[in-house]
């Protein structure tokens, strides 16, 4: 079913790559932000706008850009976390990271071109002004103090402390979920939704942050680097607390069932406004997935 | 002649901070974004912007949100070349650096919050959409790979390279003439300029950049840490080229001069379009500034 979509996860991909390539002021900036963009990845966010824009059926060409800043944006946040003086992650997407390759400096300054250029590349978008602004604002909210940096910042801080698991779901709300809810908020602003659909989306997709988040836990024990293109075990081996240190493996396998269930309730709230049945799909490829 | 402005500078400040106390997600990366910003600086790019307003005899007020946009990456960007994987400096405006005090991860973070709140207080000011849309463009179009990220890595680049005035002069004409030029053509958009004077103001001010950056040079051998609050000498320390090893002492003041009547010359073509006054101001601030 992702199939439907390739055609569109493409042309993100080329919009993306067609903006860095566009001019040559620095071609070792522009080479290091193509690389880690080439890297590829699951595009689990812009497949979500993509299946969101289909479940209020309108037109998927139109969420092209918007998807890419949102990529754009998650591959910055890649690119500094795996930075020597945050988790010091060796490889990625099943390539050496891109300090690895390019050294600090210049992987500092790639993430920052990248946040930058996304911004960028969303403000020249074929969308009127006001779309435009709204997607600005709900993007850089849900990608700065307001959301994920804030939970970058306290999952550092948590590490090597004994935390619960209300303040370990806190931190995935603000670290992963915001930029989780970002590409479906944005499908509803693009397709012009009311208030409502609005507001029961971001719930929906709020929990699907969480869902994903526990599955990810469970993948860091569960998978192999050669499925995950990245390491495994770099939980444990940096005393991070997550899903599967707090309740173990049948535990948080336990969650996700749980946490499957909530996300599909809230889904089903929108039965009547939306054909949720293209999000019910995107809840078990997460729920589903090996990588 | 500083004095006018400075209740809008101030107002700048408050902004900023206003904006970074808005919420608690973190109170570490905010503390720490709050830490850069409150160290003060020259705030001469903010300065820029309401003495060219001032010139095109418009209220300064407007001119507040893309002051404190601007200055926010201004800060960005200093927290991030200071890292040790990029310049490495322990003080910046009379203070330890931001890493120094928080450690690199904070001051990654730390760097990418403003980056990002920077947009995001933009998005939400009180411009029309259209305005909102072209200030993002301009300054995400002057602070991306297009502009200062790019000038800064041709700098990292070119590190214990011997580089001509030529290659040197284009550098800085990213690195830091984009974010000079930034403010003076917001300030002309705000004011709904014409197309032609904003080219013209466009043409000044990129000259003020390399005048702004050939002083900056000088004050790096003729200054002291306690004026300038950031360490001298670095230049040589880190064998960077600079309008002082290329020409010597004497010979970069002789350029300092040529620029400066360069830069005049460009502000005169628009003396019958706008009060010039203001902007001859800023060259004399820039050329006899000894912080």
């Amino acid at each position: 079913m992702i199939n439907d979509y390739q055609q569109y996860l493409n042309e993100v991909d080329l919009l993306i790559k067609d903006h860095l390539n566009k001019n040559d002021v620095s071609s070792k900036v522009k080479e290091s932000s193509l690389y880690s963009i080439s890297a590829g990845g699951k595009k689990i966010r812009p497949l979500l706008l993509f299946k969101t824009l289909k479940a209020l059926n309108f037109p998927l060409e139109l969420g092209v850009p918007a998807a890419a800043t949102i990529e754009m944006i998650h591959t910055y946040s890649l690119i500094h976390d795996d930075l020597p003086a945050m988790d010091n992650d060796d490889y990625r997407r099943g390539k050496l990271t891109n300090h690895k390759v390019y050294g600090e400096a210049t992987a500092i300054l790639a993430g920052d071109n990248l946040l930058t250029e996304s911004i960028h590349l969303l403000s020249h978008a074929n969308y009127n002004d006001a779309i435009k602004i709204n997607l600005i604002q709900l993007i850089t909210n849900a990608a700065g103090q307001f959301g994920m940096i804030s939970g970058q910042m306290n999952d550092i801080l948590s590490a090597n402390k004994e935390i619960d698991y209300k303040t370990l779901e806190n931190i995935h709300r603000y670290k992963t979920g915001k930029l989780i809810q970002a590409p479906v908020v944005a499908a509803a602003m693009i397709a012009g939704a009311s208030n409502d659909i609005i507001n029961n989306l971001n719930d929906f997709s709020g929990e699907l942050g969480l869902l994903f988040q526990i599955k990810d836990d469970l993948l860091d024990v569960q998978g192999t680097q050669e499925e995950l293109g990245k390491s495994v075990g770099t939980d444990e081996k940096n005393q991070t607390t997550t899903y599967v240190s707090l309740f173990g493996v049948e535990g948080a396998m336990d969650l996700l069932k749980e946490k499957e269930t909530e996300t599909k309730r809230l889904l089903y709230k929108l039965k009547d406004d939306i054909d949720i049945i293209h999000l019910e799909d995107i809840i078990s490829i997460v729920v589903n997935r090996t990588k």
